[in-house]
């Protein structure tokens, strides 16, 4: 494992040692973007101190930033441990999350685009530690991320002190996949050099400053890798929903079949969707997006997929084994960016992408819940679905019509959060068929969202726009009493149709 | 006058003439943003011809596009001619506002930055006809824009027949004050070539497709030029409110007194910030901004702002007099662009603006409606608010803390439209105070936006939040069975308390 470390070989110490450096009431940036390249040993080691302290009756508790979303043995341990008093600017870990809905610990949802951003122009305060998951550090003591770049450069510019673990599971051979490019600071910005998804404009490793590395943890260690789950009949027909408006699209003369670009949530629909193109007339497709997914590697390896162009992996575990085998292969196809790049506005409305996000609830006139059940339970957060929406050419929102077997519609009056509003949604997508907002006012998109809505709640939607009409107002007619009708039902009788 | 037309002098005509050009159902692209630069004649002579046609029994409606605002002779008199029936991307004319709300015309709503965009992309179809206005025709039949930008390159592109207004009551010195670039189209953009708001990078003039102009119609007759308000009590607190806040960003040292770039919303509450910065420590302060206002002449006359770089003009009848004699002077610190570059994220993002925009409420956890009375009713439009918000580095909304005497507060418990999402909303400024949002979980923030609410309202909305939080979920708490009650009021009694 020597070929790794080299340049720190003294900085070698044990996680728990490791952990000393990290204090109660510390703002700590970490690696790590949905589930991939995020610490795999200091977690655990802080948890522990965090609970050796409260045994004691002390306090400790720390400020956790991170690039997006990490896993049960970051995240998990963490919460677990009540290690954490604040959290920006994603999570999807269940522990966490509930401590967040019972009022024990704090998130801040934000678009990932701007985290990054905002930590630099010191809007948190100072940062005290910064722990980077790295394949390896170089002869002169930079670093090869892992499979995640996120905010490393951030949290490296911020922190008074920088750990870093070298996990030996993590392929060799992502060397050189990264393109690491740092944005200027204000006021002397300069354009992001990127005009095609696969321009590299950066270099393959991280520039460390070396005197505020402080140690060095070695680890072994797999990134979480959820399971791949198989496309059930909906998401197929959602798929097959979407590439036929994409058909449309190139009928209509707006999209080409060569070269369209893609971004793309993660999940069950994204899969099918990948799946579809995989038999489709779509050729040298590109993505430019967040993650990397089992579906643009099957892209890669059918030559349907070009360049995907990201910040990090989210991959099941048979294809994460893919991927570390067959690194040098995809080094070729495969570019991972700061995640103030793959998200950042600028590139994303110059390249002209189609975006694909998934939803909570939709309303009547297109405005989209992203993040809170009932207004109010977080389940994950906004992540970059505003990066892309906002700035993309054409955007879209996929989503089942009904969840929990009905009980809960994905069309609804009124949204109970907005995280994306009707300026900027152009069309959404269930298995019923395609919403196409476009060009539409608020009371044109009605009849076509409701006629995407699952068959059982059209009826209770046509009723409450018929309520709404009774407003003098009708730009956006709405019945304030009843809006919120489906999601009070729900929360009174788990199902929204009051039942 | 010869010299303003030259090159097209066969195709002058009467405004009547050049009407005939315009037909039932055209898509009509016009010049024209916030009052200024828009038609002055061929409204009204397409309004006597729908008058015509509908005395006959004849459908006659087209679909009106344009920068942004116009004014009564534009807007106003289609509107009252009943000669529209779809509008984009943002209207104030109380007759046309009236009409969207009473469901007799329809109105897209739509981010200022985007709308050019979505003509270019094909999203609404083809175009028949453009309107645009002139300072004057060069010699090679090209055009010298005049007191707005807009989306006039869009109109002129998609546009099968081109129609000039060549208005004299224009300087001809505002000639060099435009700065004409085109944003390539898709799949070949490039990045827009701006790191500073003072650089030029296109030409003073458009470029015509000669063969598609069909008429040039002579006019001579003002902008809308709303008369500027002697800045009140409350305007001024909300103004020293903001500029103390500035003041505290360079203590924080996040902000230099040194060029300071600015964005801002129209109206009172804007001039009366600018009164303030011409009394304040900023020097060099820069605009990147959409219109021009009086203010910022103020401040370039005393030699406080050294470029304004916006859209178009939106000032008083004085002012506008007062440009009209010294634009050779104003021209060498204002800059006019077409909106897509004043508006675009790429730009806003890299400058690093501090944003000002206006709003109708913000709710307590940062949520904010900028378009819809009661979640209904239309006021203007979301315009550029969320052109800036989203992507400036920091960005607020500033509004006095109640309305109609204190019947409406501008601090509701939830907000019944979302313009702008609780993950963009970084400051709000009332004459009570700044709620400073930065780096806050929701529940965090209530205090704080409390805080800036009217005192007549401030326990009503804590009695909100003390029964938002018997909720099971607290990342955003809300008793979704009252959480319109503001608005439910208002709607009932006039009177947000329920009075």
């Amino acid at each position: 494992m020597t070929e790794r470390i080299g340049f720190y070989q003294d900085l070698v110490v044990s996680a728990e040692e490791a952990a000393k450096h990290v204090n109660h009431g510390d703002r700590v940036g970490i690696s790590g973007f949905t589930g991939a390249g995020y610490p795999k040993a200091l977690p655990a080691a802080i948890a522990e101190k965090a609970k050796a302290a409260h045994e004691k009756g002390e306090e400790f508790k720390i400020d956790l930033f991170s690039g997006a979303s990490t896993a049960p043995d970051c995240d998990g341990v963490l919460a677990e441990a009540e290690a954490i008093r604040f959290r920006t600017p994603y999570n999807s870990d269940p522990v966490l999350r509930g401590q967040f809905n019972d009022g024990t610990a704090l998130y801040q949802d934000l678009h990932l685009s701007h985290s990054g951003q905002q930590v630099e122009e010191g809007f948190y305060g100072d940062f005290q530690v910064a722990i980077i998951e790295v394949v390896r550090i170089t002869e002169d003591g930079n670093i090869i991320p892992s499979s995640a770049v996120g905010n490393n450069l951030e949290y490296i510019d911020a922190a008074d002190k920088i750990i870093l673990e070298v996990n030996e599971w993590q392929s060799l051979n992502l060397e050189g996949m990264h393109d690491i490019y740092k944005i200027q600071k204000l006021p002397n910005r300069l354009p992001i050099p990127i005009t095609q998804c696969d321009d590299r404009i950066g270099t393959p490793y991280i520039e460390l400053p070396k005197e505020k590395v402080v140690a060095v943890v070695k680890t072994n260690a797999p990134d979480r890798n959820a399971p791949f789950k198989e496309p059930d009949e909906v998401s197929e027909k959602i798929a097959a929903n979407f590439i036929e408006f994409l058909e449309g699209e190139v009928a209509a003369g707006r999209l080409d079949y060569d070269k369209f670009i893609m971004q793309s949530g993660v999940g069950n629909v994204p899969n099918a969707v990948m799946a579809g193109l995989l038999d489709s007339k779509f050729e040298n497709i590109q993505a430019y997006t967040e993650v990397i997914q089992d579906g643009m590697l099957n892209l890669i390896d059918a030559g349907k997929m070009t360049v995907a162009s990201a910040t990090s992996f989210a991959l099941s575990p048979e294809y994460a084994d893919k991927m570390n085998e067959q690194a040098d292969f995809y080094n070729k196809h495969i570019i991972l960016r700061p995640q103030q790049v793959s998200n950042h506005p600028e590139v994303i409305r110059r390249v002209g992408l189609i975006s694909s996000n998934g939803m909570i609830e939709a309303d009547i006139y297109g405005n989209i819940n992203s993040t809170n059940v009932g207004g109010s339970r977080i389940m994950n957060g906004t992540g970059g679905s505003g990066d892309y929406t906002r700035n993309g050419y054409i955007t879209t929102f996929v989503s089942p019509s009904v969840a929990k077997g009905g009980a809960i519609s994905a069309i609804v009056p009124f949204v109970s959060h907005t995280d994306h509003t009707e300026h900027d949604t152009m069309v959404i997508i269930t298995e019923y068929g395609v919403a196409d907002l476009r060009g539409l006012a608020p009371c044109e998109r009605v009849e076509r969202i409701i006629a995407i809505a699952h068959p059982d709640y059209r009826p209770l939607l046509e009723e409450y726009y018929e309520r709404a009409q009774q407003n003098k107002f009708l730009h956006t007619p709405h019945d304030l009493e009843t809006a919120f009708e489906f999601q009070i039902n729900f929360a009174k009788t788990g199902d929204m149709r009051g039942k």
